[in-house]
């Protein structure tokens, strides 16, 4: 039997975000204006609709003669056409334009005949060889993307292809979500401040730093709260300047340490409901507890590294993705892969092994990371992705096919 | 036949990039020293090798006791071992120190058992009916990570996890590469400023603000030299201006236009070696050219958004990388999917098919984005992979499974 620690139950994950989220109701964010510039992974705030087709006329996609193809019927090697070259912007079907890739094609053309296709006359006159269907080699306008279609939608995180887009549709400023404030709030008395002299049997205080870095992922600046150390009144000041603050607050300790729990007994005296959630079906990450404060969220995390940043992945990743408006949380890159070894794990708990995956021979393996100690940092450093394995089984065996969810880079063959 | 539009031979886009690197030979960047909670995505200049052991000391993994596990032998709850209870930082083999997780572990006591397996007496003593293995409940000193070995690598990308153990170490400031200075210059009369009121016959420079971005994404912020007009003297003055302030300049259009290679020509007009690749065997991108000039890197990008996107990913991500310090290209995140239709390429062509990627019952699938257009950015809003087809194949079958380079999101199922 699973050792509780005190808890009455163990919630499931998936029960445990769901009733949280269904508690917190995250509204919409709100929108602020960006200049193109600086919106790369932004999140859209609004569905970003063209006002304008692309591209915004008929331009020629090659190098050559625009003319009309209707007068190119019947042309061949044997038998060219002849065309009149001109310099206007309108055309008769006798006429023809030189163009290049891009420039526009005139008015009484529908197709463009490439150079090599065709001979210049000294007449200033063009023979054509090659009988052309309409809107050969023509990039007809809204080709790229219509007016009245979306680009993307609101909850999109923007990327370079976005913004390129955006850019050519004329697009300088863009509305996308205002970002949540998230304050980190690290507890305990082993606690030493990073840059500081560590007492004898102190640690420093590497979880903060993590968790800030795992905001700034997401795009979210972090508001750093310090060390509270184990003492209720002084975790529940914090706290409650940081709900002040901030929009959401994440601690990190305190929580089923020496069989205290001492911040969700701080998050209670602060207000209604408090934890909502407190012990989650999960290894590691266990002592988890979800809280609303006035509305605001609260989560709870482990001191112990790895298990923060479990907790983090699973209830601080998806609840950052709705509060910047994405519908639900954005995936990590996720790849197939075969088990190296045989691993164990608890039944009833969602178990996160960390892997090393890595391309051999074109298939994809993942490697366990032996873990020297459950909350080693160095798992992660070590490892680029986790292999979610369910409560209802026992482990994974070896040469299983899994779902490796990646976290850092993964090695592949070069494609050049 | 390839129609080569001018060009003797297509280089294949291996040999280009390596005959081209051959010449550069890019040296290791200069390191800079920056605050821990700043090194987030920034590359490690220099391998990074512990000080000191991870944990510092011996601690316990549990809520326990902590004691000598030679005196548990034989213990069982109908035979309990005794132990009195003491707050000493030493103790005998008949002595506990009730510790929490992460305390030290006392001189004396090499294991900690776990309150449910003991019993308070009255008289400040506990009964253990457990047998001990030595560390059995201890972390080790250095069992996280030991003294003299390697954090990471230099030439890593620094993530969460990293900044989290380089924490735990007590490091306050880091050695990152020096971020390479890329200049990005546009080219073409048919350019229109963002932001201005652009002619008829006129398109907004898209490809800089997207290029820009695609340097962000590595971390590197680009210095932009605005648009040249198709004029050699003026391109080659911009250029100029460029190599001055720039590590390496990007040129987007101007190549292959026309008939004209404007851009490769002012190259060539600076300083030797000049262009040393022009024309590669790949769709789109062909008309890419590869030069370098007193030592530093041109990359000079077709005009065609789509165009400049692969040459980008082709050459400029390489190099970037290594101007970080990285010994190959930082890798995409790859998966293995299944064509959902058949696609058609050009034999002697590496062509970059692009594909939306997705998740169906556990399968992973990539369907084809229809090209309305071969230019049309669309296609990579549309779609969050590439998948490249090498050239000795003239195209990928339906079904068949093949790689996809991932460069947005890929919609997964949930993890919790």
């Amino acid at each position: 039997m699973v050792k509780l620690k005190g808890f009455q139950k163990l919630t499931p994950t998936g029960d445990a975000l769901g009733m949280w989220l269904g508690i917190l109701k995250i509204k919409k964010p709100s929108a602020i204006n960006v200049p193109l510039s600086e919106a790369l992974n932004r999140v859209l705030a609004e569905e970003e609709v063209t006002e304008e087709s692309l591209p915004r006329f008929d331009r020629s996609a090659m190098d050559g003669y625009a003319l009309s193809s209707e007068a190119t019927t019947g042309a061949s090697q044997f038998k060219p056409a002849t065309f009149q070259l001109t310099k206007t912007n309108v055309i008769s079907s006798k006429q023809a334009k030189q163009v290049w890739t891009g420039n526009p094609i005139p008015k009484g053309a529908d197709a463009v005949v490439m150079i090599e296709n065709t001979q210049k006359r000294d007449d200033d006159g063009i023979k054509v060889w090659k009988q052309l269907a309409p809107n050969e080699n023509v990039s007809r306008m809204g080709e790229d993307i219509k007016k009245g279609e979306v680009v993307a939608k609101d909850g999109a995180r923007l990327n370079p292809y976005h913004l390129g887009l955006l850019a050519a549709l004329g697009k300088t400023q863009i509305k996308v979500a205002k970002n949540p404030v998230i304050a980190i709030l690290a507890t305990g008395n082993e606690l030493a401040e990073l840059g500081s002299e560590p007492a004898e049997n102190q640690v420093f205080d590497s979880n903060r730093t993590m968790l800030s870095a795992m905001c700034r992922e997401l795009g979210v600046e972090p508001k750093e709260l310090g060390i509270a150390r184990d003492n209720v009144e002084e975790i529940a000041e914090k706290l409650k300047n940081g709900l002040q603050q901030a929009d959401a607050v994440i601690t990190t300790g305190g929580t089923s340490v020496g069989g205290l729990d001492l911040v969700p007994d701080a998050v209670n005296m602060l207000g209604e409901p408090g934890v909502v959630v407190h012990g989650v079906a999960m290894r590691p990450g266990m002592p988890t507890a979800l809280a609303v404060v006035d509305g605001k969220p609260v989560i709870v995390l482990s001191g112990n590294p790895v298990a923060s940043i479990i907790g983090f992945e699973v209830f601080a990743r998806p609840l950052i993705c709705r509060m910047l408006g994405m519908k639900k949380e954005e995936p990590r890159p996720t790849i197939k892969a075969a088990m190296t070894r045989r691993v164990a794990s608890a039944l009833g708990r969602k178990t996160f092994v960390r892997v090393h995956a890595f391309e051999k021979n074109g298939e994809f393996l993942a490697e366990p990371i032996s873990a020297r100690g459950s909350g080693a940092i160095s798992t992660m450093t070590r490892g680029n992705g986790f292999v979610i394995v369910p409560e209802n089984r026992e482990g994974v065996a070896e040469g299983e096919i899994v779902m490796v969810r990646l976290f850092a880079g993964l090695e592949t063959s070069d494609i050049v």
